[in-house]
């Protein structure tokens, strides 16, 4: 950490900073210049972090070196991580390919696109039983018959099935159906609920939020994997921005951004990222090309229908073309996509 | 609602569109111009609203007129809200000046920050005892211990408590000791959480999240007005933007933006909007100017030592001295502050 | 265009407001709800947008149902325009490779990047001889001189080569040198320089500026075809955002929702979008995947002594190996790169 | 500078950038630690920074400690600017109050306008005769012909006047009509521009631009310094943000942010700000209490005929009522509006 003194400072400020570093229990290096004092300070900087060392007069700027995450981090841990859910790998050049409605609707629908999306080449089935919407007057979701109708579903068509939690008191429920959890973007600091899920051993599919920087995403990420639960997949689903043509801007940069640093696998939403049907096939590719760990993408066999984001939805037809072209450009990049083993969730 | 049609559109699709409207209960009125037909459907736009209009083929862009907030809008409910929350008042002319350490660290330290910030002219009192911290390894707060002390400090002193609640699970708990519930900005859409405090009848300062416009703003304090709690106070502290040498942008405009729209209260935190304490004292001044219902400030008797946000906390001394300057911009404006009964809290 | 009128408006506002559609030579059209009456009018928006509509007492809203750009537009000019500049295409399915460094600082650094560049498979050879540096302080280019060491290089590896113009003064001096002239992000609004540019025939590349949507950025590209010149490329290049471990935020959604609008190329330029040497292969090989008609690359030979933007530069040999996957994908993808007429600079 | 290398760079790359840094001519200072070396360079930061060390093998970040910008800078020159302007001061306490309309749009109407701002207390008039518009078919300014009749309004009225000048081409001819400069938003960083109003010695209005930080601001501001003209007021008028109900995002924090330091005078432009007349008032209000050295608004006799930015114009009689509440904010701050000495202009 890297302690920046003020043009102006006296000796007496100057001297009770380096106090101050002492009686924490570091060295203190002090540099002078012609325009600047500064001071290093070698040592434990996860503890120096949490100490409000800005605070203390005389000081212009405190300038961490270290990055704030850990267990998530790559220096440590140089390896990708590679995560199974029944069979189906996600990381190290293998591709989660979900797929499927926003809301579970009912479960004639949801066995037809179910049954469409498998077929296309999808690997993992996606459904909202809870469903975060703005609007206290909008569909909120089946709840637990929802999530009966996604595991009959999953297990019919041989899918993992991935669902949204949102309240720390639905983990234990939403847990008993379901094979990954999905946090959404707006519970992405939702710490207690990022504990909770932490202390199971589902795999954790983790949303940016709409106002998260890279480094917030994987300190959230940290809380999960601090609990003890190590199978965590981020997700890029777009930011908020002033462009004012698509729901939000996918940052597509987060993926390799994210591998630099992190050895957790991240896949992509260009569903919620654009809010656009038409964005969606581009982006999907582009995420594949930019080393994605897998899309998401939400198909409805009837989006005019949809309860809740039709108007984002591909249809069957529509996601079977793109998966075409995606896995052409999977066999380019040398990535690959698994499938749940037979009977692997009954 | 409008419907504004593709211009390849063909006949048969704009028939599709037209038939659709009508199924679901409402009259299209069908304007062809040169260049585009558009569809003006009357009708009550909330139901409307929730169907995917946009995902019918032949569609290129659904334009709702009206707002998507009814409760709490100005537009049926003209006058301004104000609230009592044991003698003081909040809105119509009242202001909350809340003040207090950002985390309740011990008794004898908040009842010095008490009895400092009531005297320089606060009327409420914060303090955080269950804090959401953006690393797992941070203080995460004193939990039902520093509710106690802050309730006995608020009653010492006279002046309503206010506390961030951060779980559903925690509303009971919470609800026992404080007189506010804060809802802090990455809870802003923790909808299940909304709930439960809706369901309360303590006033509820709901704080604007980091990625939210204002019109999000509103729709959540909707979820809290819509399961029957009218005390909502709504709070600006800044947005993600750009600039990086603020934390966050403080969106004052959102001041009147609201005020014209909405009739619930509105106040400003500069102090985790800016998160430099040389930016607050101009900052908490533009907001009593810009129309604001009160200011809510951080303030710590000893920066340095502070376990959480030190770095943005004034001085007891520096409060002081701010008060004064709003309270000469208050008397200008013809606002006022208002105190808790003698013995509310008892 | 649609006029929503107030909830509150009286009769002789709204009386008002017809009058004055009327007298500006359209037909209104009303329908009145229960909630909101709007007024929709039928003619020629182009002109009615310059109204001020919105200023009149009783409207609460303006909303344009057209597009404010025509010539830009793919609803007259159905297919995807293709540029030739020598032999080099750009657009429907040709891609535009231009590689070089930021500044010129050279003749025989330049050569030798050229050289190594025109063997990976670049197309274009870039460089800038006038360099918009946010300090005045820092390096601000060869001018002419580094536009004649550029075209040498050009001619003598047979690429055009495209650099930037920055005042409209200069673009007559420019124009004698360049293939291709450049405008830069900061330059994107620049309406004069656009007008000048606009009324020579030289292709033109367009940056998006960093606080600009894509609207504005076809709007800026109409400013260049309605001087006369037709041959407009856009580049997407990164905008604003809270991110700040990236320089800009790569925009790429911007590729389909630009070709879905207008007919006009658009390529990427991922070097000053992440200004992160690390993250530019991946973002290049997204950028095609996008869609792009063309990616823009800066390289340098060493890097820690360039003049300019040093860190976001690639090694001669680090581009080589992404051109190599680059066209891996172009082939998955249907897309094709063509180079220069032997002897068409000469 | 201090530059932080990698965690598993070689010592040969180590080596490699101590001997980089001493053949620049600096002092490099070790310190190793047992996650990271730093190497903090003592120096003149300017030519340290132009450098690109950051693309030197195994260095991580390299991180300046310095401002980038030096006759702006606070540091040196203490004291606040006062710039005069034929009597009318700004900065150090006084208030420069800009008023007219977005456009000259003729003799009459602006000489009505210029009366009635006149009376109500403004001390510079304004209006446009280059018009940058984001399409090229919206009216684009009377030219000289307007600049004349702004002339002859302000002799006739006793206030100095203000225009954009867009293009270096027209200083020449801005400058013999007029008392101040303005630069708008979108040529920020106009560089060549910038230069040439920095050989004239007439006072600059510089605003900010709409993807522009505080520091890109001031180190424009260093451009028109560095060429000789030291009478550059800042102007904030919103920057591009997520929140689509205002124009753009007003950051009155930038108000307190230049002050610290830089010691020009900065003024607010809430007109272009927010977008929004209902706006205005309250963000007046607050600029003056943040601290602003002065107010730009637009005032337009009849709005709903306004050839240019109508709906954000406010009336003559809204303009006297704001400037009352502004006149008893400035006595309460201790600040003063100053007036044009008599025949100052003739």
């Amino acid at each position: 950490m890297i302690i920046v003194i003020k043009p102006n400072a006296t000796d007496a400020q100057i001297d009770h900073v380096v106090d101050r570093v002492k009686e924490l229990g570091f060295t203190p290096h002090l540099s002078t210049g012609t325009e600047r004092t500064i001071i290093g300070v070698i040592g434990d900087e996860d503890r120096l972090r949490a100490e409000p060392l800005q605070a203390i007069d005389g000081v212009e700027q405190v300038i961490p070196v270290l990055k704030p995450f850990k267990l998530a981090s790559r220096e440590k841990h140089r390896e990708e991580t590679v995560i199974d859910v029944g069979g189906v790998k996600i990381g190290g050049g293998n591709l989660m390919m979900i797929a499927g409605p926003c809301a579970i609707e009912g479960e004639e629908i949801l066995f037809d696109i179910a049954k469409k999306v498998r077929a296309a080449g999808a690997n993992v089935l996606r459904g909202g039983a809870f469903k975060p919407r703005t609007s206290p007057y909008s569909f909120q979701g089946l709840g637990e018959e929802g999530l009966k109708i996604l595991r009959a579903a999953g297990d019919r068509y041989e899918m993992p099935v991935i669902t949204e939690v949102m309240d720390p008191r639905q983990v234990e429920l939403v847990e008993r159906y379901t094979d990954l959890f999905q946090i959404g973007a707006r519970n992405m600091q939702n710490f207690n609920l990022l504990n909770e899920v932490g202390q199971t051993n589902k795999a954790v599919v983790l949303k940016r939020g709409m106002g998260a920087t890279v480094k917030d995403l994987i300190m959230s990420a940290e809380y999960v994997l601090s609990n003890g639960n190590q199978n965590v997949i981020l997700c890029e689903r777009g930011v908020k921005s002033f462009e004012s043509s698509t729901r939000n801007m996918l940052d597509l940069s987060a993926v390799p951004n994210v591998k630099g640093q992190c050895h957790l696998p991240i896949i992509v939403d260009p569903s919620h990222a654009t809010g656009r049907r038409d964005l969606i096939p581009a982006m999907a590719r582009a995420s594949v090309a930019a080393g994605a760990d897998g899309v998401h993408i939400e198909v409805h066999s009837c989006p005019e229908k949809a309860l809740s984001d039709g108007p984002q939805a591909l249809l069957p037809d529509e996601y079977h073309e793109l998966m075409q072209e995606l896995s052409k450009l999977a066999d380019v990049l040398n990535k690959q996509m698994t499938y749940a083993h037979q009977g692997a969730n009954a």
